[in-house]
């Protein structure tokens, strides 16, 4: 990793001039303060590490909540902490927004903030940001996001072939054979996953797909009105959702139209939510364990700080069965 | 995790019956023994991580050399130990036979040899504890292995997906669209990523992969005799093998018949064994980084010591360009 006397050289500069620049001294230039700035990131320079006070770490949060103990992020952001803070990194959570991403570029912004890595929880495919990723220098953890070819780039999550391979075969064990899928769209890198990841399951499991069997859409009302009749026309018994929030309104949808659950119809989400203890019935789901992912996020960085470059890094699905899951229905007798 | 008071407790027997009978002392029955080793395996007992000595963690090691520098074991066992030993653990590296295998089941060997985890290297699929590893109670990380559904176990490894797509968009960039593999047989988990991740790396290169033009074999001889020649008259100008080793004979064999390497054919190994410096000409490759494999393991096994459940660790891959592949030869005027 470059020092602030490499950067002086390189610039042919003090020492003194590199520190001020990257401190934000307003008696060096802009221009310079640019050219300094450049060449920092250029060489990898990273200040966070190397301050004699606790190395600073990003925790930046985009489209997920997690102030409140029933919000998705807030155990994976404890998580982190618990691994991070006894470590002695200092932890600072940054709600991400586009303003941020089109402003400053990834890399500086880093060696602005004198932060050493970075945690990214929730991003989309398309934040401004997801391209640098590609080349960044900045130590970096995203979770469920793919970014191939940069070592500085690990990505973490949990196993969704694994975690579709618990669900089909559960719903196999409870006699199911004909299983549909409801997913969100493609653009998110984790709804690509998991819909790969369910055409796999069922053929690992000797179980057809037929075409209508499995449909996406990126808003809920869209994906459960263009698909869920259509899966019901194929007679299927079960549902496994992408994620919970789609499973509980596929519920909903079903009670509007006197579909028993899970008499009739047995649904499976996939994340765990706090909510899943809540809903009628309570909903069976594929777990993300939230702080071990905050945690292995730690892991993941730490490796990086210590030149272990992870490509990525999945923690093991759970099964969590409440009561939206049931053995199939007897086929009713032919009239 | 259960005590030796919540074994006693389970038998009816007394705290040092149970303490006697794992220490193996001879004033306990062997059958009183043996219910007392599958009740603390049953249970999760491990003594590795409670007694008051160091932990202790077995590296099994079969069908790979590790006890010189220049043997592909020595730097991730080295770099298991750099990792591990700081931590407070003892480390003893156990070679692995079918013997061992069959004669004691897996987990009742690490209760007895008092290990509270285990790191295995050069593991077949046709080993006997493989099918073991499906539900035992032992934290345990696999190196090339991939066991689904048990949270504890965790695999490690270079990512295959990246490191093909690496290969295959180093060889387009040298001009080379026409691109054979040549690899290992499917029985090894390791040879099916590869194998696997090479027909996706050239589909999204958008390059065109013609029956013949990929072939695999069990051994390295019969690989090259019965693919070799096809791969050419399919006038492949580059060939990726699954391993460096391979790619080896496959130069010798081009040697033999007169066709030089790089300048008519280029040869990518994957894996960066310590040989590849001295092979004729260096041979170009993937790396797999083995002082970082060896430290990843340790954060495998200590993450499942610390209750966080990872399925898998994958480490980037790495491109070293050697001398084995040039740009592609220009086609020769037709005649």
């Amino acid at each position: 990793m470059a020092t602030l006397d490499d950067i002086a050289r390189e610039l042919g500069v003090s020492k003194s001039t590199v520190s001020k620049a990257l401190s934000g001294a307003k008696d060096v230039s802009k221009a310079m303060r640019q050219s300094v700035l450049e060449k920092a990131v250029e060489m990898g320079y990273s200040r966070g590490i190397r301050s004699s006070s606790a190395p600073r770490v990003a925790v930046f949060i985009t489209n997920m909540e997690y102030t409140k103990p029933e919000d998705f992020g807030y155990d994976i952001v404890a998580g982190f902490r618990k691994a991070a803070e006894p470590a002695g990194f200092h932890v600072e959570i940054i709600p991400l927004d586009q303003q941020i991403q089109t402003r400053t570029r990834y890399d500086e912004y880093m060696v602005l903030g004198n932060f050493c890595g970075g945690l990214f929880l929730g991003l989309s495919l398309l934040d401004p940001w997801i391209k640098e990723f590609e080349t960044c220098k900045t130590p970096t953890v995203l979770y469920d996001n793919h970014v191939s070819g940069n070592p500085n780039v690990t990505d973490i999550g949990v196993d969704s072939i694994e975690g579709m391979r618990i669900a089909v075969s559960y719903l196999q064990s409870l006699g199911h054979t004909k299983i549909g899928y409801l997913g969100g769209a493609l653009q998110a890198h984790v709804y690509q996953q998991r819909y790969h990841a369910f055409f796999r399951a069922m053929e690992d499991a000797g179980l057809e797909v037929l075409p209508g069997q499995a449909g996406i859409a990126y808003h809920i009302n869209e994906c459960l009105s263009q698909n869920l009749p259509k899966i019901l026309e194929h007679k299927c018994t079960a549902i496994i959702c992408s994620h919970d929030i789609l499973a509980h309104s596929a519920m909903i949808w079903c009670a509007d139209r006197n579909i028993r659950v899970p008499e009739e119809l047995s649904i499976l989400g996939f994340d765990d939510i706090p909510l899943c203890r809540y809903t009628m019935p309570p909903l069976s789901t594929i777990r993300q364990n939230r702080p071990a992912l905050g945690k292995s996020a730690f892991y993941a960085l730490s490796s990086q700080l210590n030149r272990v470059p992870l490509s990525s890094l999945l923690l093991h699905a759970e099964l969590i069965q409440r009561a939206s899951c049931s053995t199939a229905p007897v086929e009713k007798a032919k009239t």
